[in-house]
Parts: C-alpha cells; structure tokens; sequence
C-alpha cells in the first residue's frame, strides 16, 4: 500500500499529543464530577429530521447510507434528487440537538434539574479551514430544568466552566459574560422594538467596527442616529466587578432609559460578577458587546478567549435557552457552554504551548540479561507495576548501551539491571545523570514528578 | 416534538451506567498504560478504498455523504448505481484497519515496537440483535513491529489483557489460547495441505459438533477418516499448563505425525502459559479448538468468554499476524486484542450484574437556608470540593425535608446544614442511617467507600 496522507479537516494526534488530550480532559471531568455533573454519552447518529429541524442545514450534515442498502427500491430520480429522506441518519453536528432529544426520550428516567456533561466527537462538513474541522471535540456542560430552572445556575456553569478552564495548564482564559435582559430591556427602553435585530447588528462590533455598526443599526434595526449611539455606548462598557451595574445605569439616565427588564438583567448580572469574586477575580469579566449570534439564548451568554490568543476566537461559549425542548407536556429550559477542545488543542500544539516530559506511559525500563532470564525482569517490571509504577521489560537482551538507548529515545528517565550489583543487588540508573544506586522492586519508588508523564507548559 | 424512541442497535446507557462505562475503561486504561502502551485516537473516518481493501464488504460499512455535497456532478445513473466512489469516506468498522493505515502514514514518528491500546466507537450497519449493535465500542491493544517482531510480545498482550480484564467487577473470565503453527504442523505433518479450510472447518466446532466436522473436513478439506479423526483428538485437547503440550506430542506420535512446524509452536505454547503461571493460573488455558476463523493470524490466537456466560460468545480476541500493513519499504507484523465493550456491558447491564452506588458523583448536598443565605452554602460546598469531595448547592431554599429527599433520590450519602447545630456550628448527616454531627468543611472526611460512586458487583 502507498503510503496514505492525512485527511483535510479530521486531525489525528501522535500519542504525546494524545496523552495531553486525556490529562487536560481528565481534569475537565474531575471538576464537573465535584460539582455533580453526571457524564452522558449519546451515539454519534441522529436521525436526519432532528438534526434539520433547527433549520440549521448550513452546518453540513454528514448523511450515513449503508453500503449494501438496498438503493433497487428508489428511482433514479430519488436517488439522485435533493430530496432529503426524514428517516435518514446523519452523524450529530453538536452535542445539544442530542441532548435535547435524549432529554426527551429519557425524560421519565431522569432526575431535574439534570446537570450533566458530555465529551464527544462532532463531524460537520465544512470547508476546513485552520482551526476549524471536520471532526472534532467538544466539551459541554449544561443544566436542564423541567419547566423551570433558577437564576442561580446561570451563575454556576460559568463559574464551573471557569475554574476548569483556569486549572489546565495552558495560556490564561477570560470569560466575557452579558445578559440578553441588559441589551434587550435597554434596547426597549430606548424605542427600539426589532431587539434580536439590534443584537444581531452589535454581534458583528468586533468584525467590522463601531462606524459601520451604527450604519447598520440605523438601516436594518431602524435605529436613529442618536439611538444607535446609545447602543454602542451600552456596548462598550466592561468590568470586572458589580460596579458594572452603575456604569451601564448611567449610560441608561443619559438616554432617559427606564426599563424593568434591563434592572433585572443588571441584577442578575451582579450576582454572577459578586460570585466571581471569591476565585476568579479578573477571569470572568462582564461585557456588554458580547451578543451570542443566536436567537435562542434568552438570559445569559457567555464567551471565552485565550489570553493573547484572541485571534482565535471564543473558545468556550454557551448561555441560557428557555426551551431546549418540549414534548408537549413538558418544556426544558437549560443553561450550558461548550468548549471547542481540538482547535484549542491543536493551537496549543502547533506553537508548542504545552509539550509531554516523555512519549510513553513507562517510568522504568527493566533491562534484560539474556532471553532465557527474560522472565527474572519481567517479575521485577510486575512487581513495579503493583506498586503502580508504568515498567516495561526491554524488547530484546541486545548490549545494556542499546538497551538504554531504547529508553532514551522514548523519553523513559530509568532503567533497571537485573542483579547487576557486586553483592547480586539490582541496580536503578536514571539515565539523564547517569546516576546509578541499589535498588529494591518492592521499595523502590520514582520521584512524583517522574511518576507519570508530565504535562510541561511553555513559559508566559 | 413528539417523544423520541430509541434506534435499534444504537445503545445509549443511562447515566450511572455511563459512569459504570467510564470506571472500567479507566482501569482498563490503567493496566495499559502500566505496562507501557500509548494511547492513540484515530478519525472516525477511512477512504472507502481502505475499508473494502480486505474484500471485508461483508462488515456493511455506513458510507458518508454531505447533505450539500454538489450532486449535480453526477448523473442519475451514477448517484443510484451500486458503484463504489473509492474517493468516498465511510465510518471505521474496527480499529484495525485506522491502526495499519496510521501506522503507515506516521511510520515515521513513531518508535518500533510501537505498543498502542485505542478505546473507540466502530460503527457497521449489520441487523441489529441482542448483544449485535450498530455502534459499539471496541478496546484494542496491538503491538506492531518494524519488519519483525519477537514472540515474547504473543505472551505479553494475552497477559495484559487478562489482567486488565480479571480485576474489572465483571464476572470472572476464561481465556483460551492457541497457536497456529501447533494445528498448520499437525494437519501438515498427517499430510493435509489445505491448512486453511481444515482450520474454517475446526472453527465450527462449538457450532456444528464433532460429527459433522468430521463430514466437513472430508468433503472440503480433502481429509480421509483417520485424518478426519486425528484432527478432532487434537482438537479436544486442553490444558492450564505447559504439560498440554505432551498431551498434543502423544496424539501426534499415535497419528505418525512429525512437523517441525508442530515444535516449534508447542514451545512458544509452553512459554506463554508457563509465563501466566503467575498470576493467571486457571484462567488462561490452552484450547486447541480455538482456530478464529480468520485467514490472517499467523501464530499465537486468542478469545475469552465471560464464565457463566459463555453463550455471549468471545468478550476479547486476537492473535497474531504477519502483516498488518505494508508500505514496500517495511511490513509491519503485529500481535494484538480487541475487547468488545458494548456487548459485555449490555449483559451485564441487562442482567444487572453491576451497579453504582448512587446516581450522581455527588457525595454531599449543602443545603440552602435561604436564598439570600446561598453564598454562604456555596462556599462550603466549595471548601469540600477543593479537598476532593463532590459536593452541590441545593437546588433551591425548599424544607429541608425536600432538601433531603432531592439527596435521597439521587442516591447522595450526606446533607450538610450550615450553621445548623446550638452553637452555630454545621452539622453533616447520613441521610441512610439519620445520623447527624457537627462538622467542619475545612477538616470533615466521608469514608473511602462514600467518596465516590462504587461499583457494586452482584454475588456470584
């Protein structure tokens, strides 16, 4: 077979890579574990009908169809056709269209609110491009209420999603946080009645800046020059603290806005910065430009970047939806963020921000004398297994130099001689400083940073 | 939306069977990586041309398709013709085949032996039937030589993988090993040459019986009676230990039979059970009705049946072969395993052989005494977090009889009162036995078998 080349689009790590990967999604898992989120898995296929019913075709559904399908019974004309087939299956773009189906479909056997978090592969179609795949991971955590779902975990998954964050070894985040009831009941208050239009229109502030924002503002909300002044004024206000809340009420008085809908976005969003302040001072930070493109999300939205990496766009993001999904019986409303993990990953990689101490799980390598004592280092590499120390026997008895190279080249820092003592004792060598002392399989223990491969961040 | 029902041959586990999933993949991974193997994940997507390349059109691949992919291209008759696009992606069917072709795309970064397990999705469109499924996780190890690979590595993955498999909380295993060049040198040496079908027929034992293997390897196997007969001695025998190999040695000496092919494989036998002596004795042991049917293993082979379910048929197999992949400048032969997760987990699901604790992580529910009081609760859930303890906020400021009962649902051990006890201290209660004391979140410890969900094994 010729010798294959990567795919565009679907990323594959080399195992060091993909130690990391586990290490910093293990530690993700741990926070939500301490914090009561219980782990969902759904398949990867959804039928075609739900993932579509959203009107979300843009993001380029993959469509499966079995090899050996019988394709006699169609046409040629509906084989050929655009014509969409609602049974169809087609591999699950997000991990929220899953969840509001698996909600649905579980709903009896759950418990509410339902905090879970969920870690998958996604797969949309379009053109890749750097940092953006075909296949890739995210990371989500939302909290689903049935009918109802209280303020406060607007203030909890932020703060869960934060802490996480802001424990992994990689660049400084900051999480940008707004609330729609702030924009919306200003916007009101201002005369503006067409809100999801004003906010569609502060969305692009970043991409094409204020002047042909206040353009737009004035032809496609219906804004007065005035009016579309006083929205990016709104949105250019930021803070790291509840004093926040004042500024944006200043800019209100200015306009004469009155608003019970922007007083009670102000206060909630006071609580979430109040509750910030215990250990993420500085990392959550409210912004009043952050608009969340989408129609759906109707209290807080939240967006995160990586310090000097902004270029990179928001790496985390989610906010409150009032109706994941209804069966008629019930409605759902949630509360949820999403991390983009392999473009994270994959700037991380390609500038070397984070790197792996070795290649491989082994701490130690245990030397072979010859192959008929192979069996005596292979009870040694047991007996250090058992005391939960990575140990693999040398692949061959060839010279105790190659031996060692073997180890060198994969990073492992000991290697271990059988009986290789003038009194018969074992002997450990870490290879890096060539020091070489007596040693004990029973007893003998790596330091604990050479226990396990260790994640190595690049100096700020 | 109506309610959703679920898809046949797609599983999806409920929560606490998901963290049930999540324990014994960590323990699994655990043993792996203890005796040096790297993790690797590979992109859930292949050229068909790589998935049909071993004629395997039988594994009913689900071929990709993007929903806006530019049809117009094609003419009716090639959209609706059965004709492969070999340029087309289709869903991996195992993880073979991502192993061979990643090796041979990265043969260049890694290092040789490369020793890899891959705990992944696979996905084949065959009809669903208890314990068959359409998507289903497989947990592989192989190691892969460049060029050549020693025997000793045919002893090593069978012991790692009991291993792993013999301390997960699943009923205990049995794993029967073979190796093919003890049947190819005994069916030679009685002067069979069609090792192969001699083989397939073998395979069918457990299915077909004795009797009608006999038949079989007569009419498609080119074997007289006697030859016939002889084959079925061989096929019966079994041992725990390095004596099975006389036991071969005597039918061999009563059939004339004299290989030196047969030799060569009772001594690779005889070392690996006599290195599963250990730690493995009785529960890995010689078969040599073990074939596996497939024509590319080329020495030492393997399967596991669940004890007390051998109905579920092999849990893990492998063996090894010759030529994984090939890139004219290297082969790459290989020994490896694959368990198959899904299919044991829905049995032991099904009959509820395990089952967790309680139904969310969460060891501690602080209970809230007001919602003005939130904060305070918060922070003490915060204080056990950062010692380990999963700990959550109650939901809202109900009763504390509701409080309780919402903990009592889900399984929580303990509710924690803030300031509850005559001298303002917080007490913590066992909600099963009612017992409650003061406590201080700084020092307050639940039992080792409280702190997280466990794995309760149902009697044997």
């Amino acid at each position: 077979m010729a010798r294959p080349t990567a795919l565009s689009g679907f990323p594959e790590w080399l195992p060091p890579q993909r130690m990391i990967e586990q290490q910093l999604l293990a530690q993700l898992q741990e926070v939500f574990e301490l914090h009561g989120y219980v782990p969902l898995e759904t398949r990867a296929v959804e039928p075609l009908e739900q993932l579509l019913s959203k009107g979300e075709t843009s993001k380029e559904v993959y469509v499966l169809r079995r090899l050996h399908e019988d394709e006699d019974q169609l046409s040629p004309e509906e084989a050929s056709s655009s014509q969409v087939d609602q049974s169809q299956l087609g591999l699950h773009f997000d991990l929220t269209v899953p969840l509001a189906r698996y909600v649905l479909e579980n709903a009896g056997k759950l418990q509410f609110p339902f905090k879970r978090y969920q870690i998958q592969k996604v797969w949309r179609g379009e053109r890749p491009q750097e940092g953006r795949f075909r296949e890739f991971y995210q990371v989500d955590i939302d909290v689903i209420g049935a009918d109802k779902l209280p303020y406060h975990f607007e203030v909890e998954v932020p703060l869960v999603m934060a802490k996480a964050l802001a424990r992994l070894p990689i660049p400084p985040i900051r999480m940008r946080i707004n609330n729609r009831r702030v924009a919306e009941g200003f916007y009101q208050g201002l005369g503006l009645s067409d809100t999801q239009e004003v906010l569609r229109s502060i969305d692009k502030l970043a991409k094409i800046g204020p002047e042909e924002v206040a353009q737009l503002l004035q032809s496609a909300a219906g804004a007065s020059a005035k009016q579309a002044q006083a929205c990016l004024e709104l949105a250019q206000i930021t803070g790291e603290t509840s004093a926040v809340v004042d500024d944006v009420r200043a800019v209100a008085q200015r306009y004469g806005v009155e608003s019970e809908l922007l007083e009670l976005g102000l206060s909630e969003l006071a609580q979430l910065l109040d509750a910030a302040q215990d250990d993420l001072a500085g990392i959550v930070i409210a912004d009043m430009s952050v608009a969340r493109g989408l129609d759906y999300y109707t209290g807080s939205v939240y967006e995160t970047e990586l310090v000097g990496h902004e270029d990179l766009g928001s790496i985390c993001s989610g906010g409150r939806y009032d109706e994941l999904a209804s069966d008629g019986k019930n409605t759902y409303p949630g509360v949820g963020m999403s991390i983009g993990l392999s473009r994270l990953l994959s700037r991380l990689f390609r500038q070397e921000l984070v790197t792996l101490s070795r290649s491989v799980p082994t701490a130690v390598l245990v030397a072979v004398n010859s192959e008929e004592e192979r069996a005596a280092s292979n009870r040694i590499a047991s007996a250090l297994r058992d005391r939960g120390i990575a140990a693999e026997t040398s692949q061959n008895a060839a010279k105790f130099g190659r031996q060692i190279r073997y180890a060198d080249r994969r990073g492992i820092p000991f290697v271990w001689f059988v009986g290789a003592g003038d009194d018969g004792s074992d002997q450990v060598k870490d290879i890096r400083s060539g020091d070489q002392e007596a040693a004990d399989a029973a007893t003998w223990m790596p330091s604990a940073a050479d226990l396990r491969p260790r994640i190595e961040a690049a100096e700020a």
